[in-house]
């Protein structure tokens, strides 16, 4: 049963939930009412915490520093992370950090490991992945103007990037930029290429405003500029052409990430509208959850969420046993079921706390507006739906 | 994990799919156009061949001549037997039936179970459930108005049913009867009474129009009356006014039947779908399949249908290890998310079939009809959601 | 404001409300009951009876024996019709009649008139449209197999029909028929012809059954087959090669008609569940209508109802100022509006009704079977949401 | 037809929209970017031209320098108004302005008038309503703490106001406030106070932060305080304990001007959703509105935005007939009917738009964070169904 959990699983999914409780929670409310850069003192000593309780990094192998957790029990671990906005930042395992540690595992060269890898494992940097461009759509992901043109032992690229998340005070970017751009094969034209933020010809134009608010560091999405910036051809990340193959598998995994996220997301939003309608009083004595309306959100938002976390957890299972390529369909049925599930929940429990449920007291607000993008990023609900489809058609022609 | 199936079950599933395809499909267009009554004869015979393999009433015990299936097994079963609407029949559990062996099973006395049960179990004879009243509403199972008064020896029966399915040819049925009527426990006013079908005074009134038909047999519904109606008191199955207990007893597993009955529909209506919009041409070349909205219900239904599957395996698993009374949450969650997921396949299946959804030459039509009656019986969805809500809001008081 | 109906039209429509409800709804049981053959005698006579009040054919010229109505009076007359499953018939306007009727008026030589017509105009005969086939999918409509050959005086008619509604008892059929296969323009290859049923060669193969019911009569819907079937010339309705503009002509205000009439099943049917609901009791002196989901359903319905309602006579309004080409747009969206809005309205009132709600005790049940169509024919949902957006988006290129 | 428009008032919506266009859509993107408090000084020299343009204030009276339009009239003129952020604003005829103005006009005394309604109509103050109190739930409006009691000619006011919208930067509040709190009659509990903001003891504590932002100006919602604060007693507006007729009258005309200024948002949303749609590309030469399922959200939004219009000045009509209290129940049906199709349709364009949906270089993110709180203020979904629910199945009963 995938909803089993070994008992020492079972205590270290205890004691991070009590962490985020006691120590994570009650930085909310300032989470929510600032930048994100004025936190930064604080919770570099919360990831201090973490790191002394031995809980750092749960998905990087022991040998990293990690707690060497095979997907499934890192999805259970994405789950509780994801009760707070802030939790995956401080178990050093915030998106897009998390996917670039993974490819720059299987894929760096030592040096790589050693200059880029190793400092972001211990949270000392924090890096960015720049794939999506303005000009072309998100669905079309080989569609690409950035070029990275071979010059003497250097790349030189040039293109124009945005939803670079996290740019803003990163040490480097992992950059996709079309290396054969006149490939028969579409899906060999790119690259990925490591970029030092620091390089000259790379720029953050800004960080975009997203939903009203701009942010910063890890909390941003930045568009930016390569013009005629130049990196060694050591930076590339993995052979040369391959880095849609790359892409790919980082992508994998990394919805099971984002799925469990929403999922803690939604477990979160479900206690505060449980615990906001048994206490809110329509008149003396007659809470909130006494009404017929409020309890088939509730009883909607439990069938859904229970839905959402088992097929989740049975595709990690999958994926652990038989690899990401297996369970493609999988992945793609997850993507929007469990996004659109996101978006009711957090829609019923804003509606459950009425006034209250707009205002900035609650993370509900904050969850409701940026997690409006979950379908949208790692391939739109439409892209996901119709690849699943064709998947599943194939089968019966 | 759930979905693992031990190989031996495979196997079994395996046998039981393999025969549905062989001997039952080709009946369906006869099944779909015809009395239910004019096909026993056929039936009768495909039900010696199911007992020739070795594959009878996969849910009852071997003592009993059935496979001995714990309930996360025969939920499989279950699944695979209604991808048919005649599979259950043929292999001796169908509802009512079903039931009505559970409970003869766990509470009958001795010479109940040689009287009634063995012959059940054998397929010997057919058998109902009357509890439902016409002047009641269903939401409310402990407002009932027929009454079984102590006489001598036996119990005075008077009273009006109606939704008593498969009274139509059956050879006893299991009333519902108010016992206590005064009781200040409203659940300990009614008892359970076996009532052979030729007792005097109890008479089918008709069986009920419902949906364009009255059916025949086990695929009946009867309105029922019982006018003085005379039994011994030794037809009191189980406890005297323990009758709701029993209900409810016999309702957990039940739902999960139905449930993963559902599910075989939905399958089988996929399956439909999938193979129509492959092959069915809007031009020449050009299938229905390439179209984007089909392609978005292929995926959403195959996301729903999985959902449901692994919620309802879930469930039949935690039942299977802590009894029904720890599951009825879960219980209620499953009945209103399957039986609306039932819905939505079989209408876009049929959406997608054009014209010929609408015709008898598939099953769509007789399951969107008949099926549509999934959301109402053994608790509406309104009961159960409000029912699972308040399970839950107690953890919040 | 399309909601002011002049007080004369308002004494019209009181009038046929009171004959529906005197003298049809109590022949009501009787049609969910039985074939509609069956109740031929009666409803003769209360067609009698509506020629006898001035009521008989509101749709048709003064002329012909009609009331002479615009497109807006008679949609209000429609939607007061649609509240009895035979309304329609008993004022000689049941679909497909009132399309042929409209056709031959306006396309018809003076002998088609005389011969077809007339008889038509007076409920002396009944008639058919032979247009789907099964083996093209409807959704587009210039893919036709059945050709029509000129030899001599005569047309060769050779093709395969299905759901040609009514054709059981009808005197002719009206039949789309290639004449110019080979066209460059799909559009300008069909003429439609008039068929007397009695023609050699032309042969019902069966009424087809449609959930659960093959019917009879107006209520039936056959599979036809054209073998060599000879036809004079002088038969050909409208000029030849002109069938889809003809074709097209009739589904205009033929799609207004079927809104209007669905609203008029939708009043009826959230007459049912008001009235259902506030005498239904749950427990003593609490009446279903005490439930919040309940009253969600009657006010969703409600909304949309009047949305439905404005929309169709708005556009009824546009088309009678402005030609039925000009609100091409409207006509999409109200098609697949309205044809939603019945099936939520009619799915809540079961709902509402509970087990009641399934029987054939109310004429929900046969709506909801039935008109589960109203989403297929006439063009499914997709084409009119994919038709009307197109026209939309060219405005924005 | 409630669409008709005659020709004088075409004039001026057309003159409205043209002036939007020209001057107000350039300042969206600062507007976006910025505090409204940065915006005052432009906006004020664009309320200057649309005085010198003689569209000042349509919905006031000509003697208050206003265009003197009934409710439909004005109604048409806030869908244009609508279409941006700053619309309503730059005509004066923002909420809570408009309200004001509204009671001010039939319940003020002539001081009252001349110190708070006049400069109001002429833009020189803003003013604001304070109801809502965050201790007790919006949806039972009489149950208030606030209490203004009685000493020598004074009101003595105490008690805890929020989304007291506007009040950052207000010249007076009109403050709900019990004085008669022991009434048998729940409504005639409370007054309506005139509270200019300067007075000693009424505070804004804080603009609350609502959806990431806590705004300025009348794009603000205040938590404001009343400790001892002491006004004259002929600072009562209208008769003694008339807070909540009063209070009802300005909801029937505020919740038209609401459902139109939505429908004017939906109108901006589906047009940039069109121009995005036609112009992006999935690739070279084939643009984003090839795609079936972008088209059925085409078809469909523009189905329930045509729906919603109609509805809206259906009521419209009525209410300038018959008066609010004849159309409570349109009013309730409107109110979550727009609602609900604005967030969809917001929603759609968002999805349609990509990642640029969730940025502010379109107003939909803006419309889609801060529009959520449509089905809740002034009435939630739910108190609206009911409400509606209840008037209907009265005439059941």
């Amino acid at each position: 049963m995938v909803t089993h959990t070994p008992e020492k699983l079972q205590i270290v999914l205890k004691s991070i939930e009590d962490f985020l409780k006691q120590e994570i929670y009650p930085l909310e409310k300032m989470f929510l009412a600032q930048d994100f850069e004025n936190l930064l003192p604080q919770l570099e000593q919360k990831r201090q915490q973490v790191k002394d309780l031995g809980l750092w990094a749960p998905h990087l192998p022991e040998a990293y520093g990690g707690l060497g957790f095979r997907l499934i029990e890192f999805a259970k671990v994405s789950e509780v992370l994801g009760q707070s906005p802030m939790g995956h930042y401080v178990f050093n395992c915030q998106a897009p950090d998390v996917g670039n540690m993974e490819i720059l595992m299987h894929h760096g060269t030592d040096e790589q490991k050693e200059v880029f890898l190793k400092p972001l494992t211990q949270g000392q940097i924090r890096s960015c992945f720049a794939m999506t461009e303005p000009e072309h759509a998100g669905s079309n992901p080989t569609w690409l103007s950035t070029t990275a043109v071979k010059d003497g032992d250097d790349y030189v690229i040039n293109g124009h990037k945005w939803f670079t998340t996290g740019a803003d005070g990163a040490a480097f970017a992992i950059v996709m930029a079309l290396t054969d751009p006149n490939s028969d094969q579409p899906h060999q034209r790119a690259s990925q290429i490591i970029v030092p933020m620091d390089t000259p010809g790379f720029k953050i134009i800004k960080n975009l405003s997203v939903m009203g608010e701009s942010g910063s560091g890890n909390f941003s999405h930045a568009e930016v500029m390569f013009e005629d910036c130049r990196v060694p051809q050591i930076n590339l990340l993995g052979p040369e052409n391959a880095g849609f193959v790359l892409a790919q598998e980082r992508l994998g995994p990394g919805r099971i990430h984002h799925c469990m996220r929403w999922i803690g997301i939604c477990e979160r939003a479900f206690k505060l509208m449980c615990q906001h309608v048994v206490s809110r009083e329509l008149s003396p004595g007659k809470p909130l959850s006494s009404r017929q309306l409020i309890q088939s959100w509730i009883a909607e938002c439990r069938a859904e969420m229970n839905a959402s976390r088992l097929m989740v957890l049975d595709t990690a299972e999958k994926m652990d046993q038989h690899g990401a390529p297996a369970v493609r369909e999988e992945i793609s049925l997850i993507k929007f079921y469990v996004a659109d599930v996101l978006q009711k929940v957090l829609d019923r429990a804003i509606q459950a706390h009425g006034a209250l449920g707009m205002t900035d007291e609650t993370p509900l607000a904050f969850w409701y507006r940026h997690e409006r993008a979950a379908r949208i990023y790692d391939g739109t609900d439409e892209v996901h739906k119709v690849a699943a489809a064709k998947k599943i058609l194939k089968r019966y022609v």
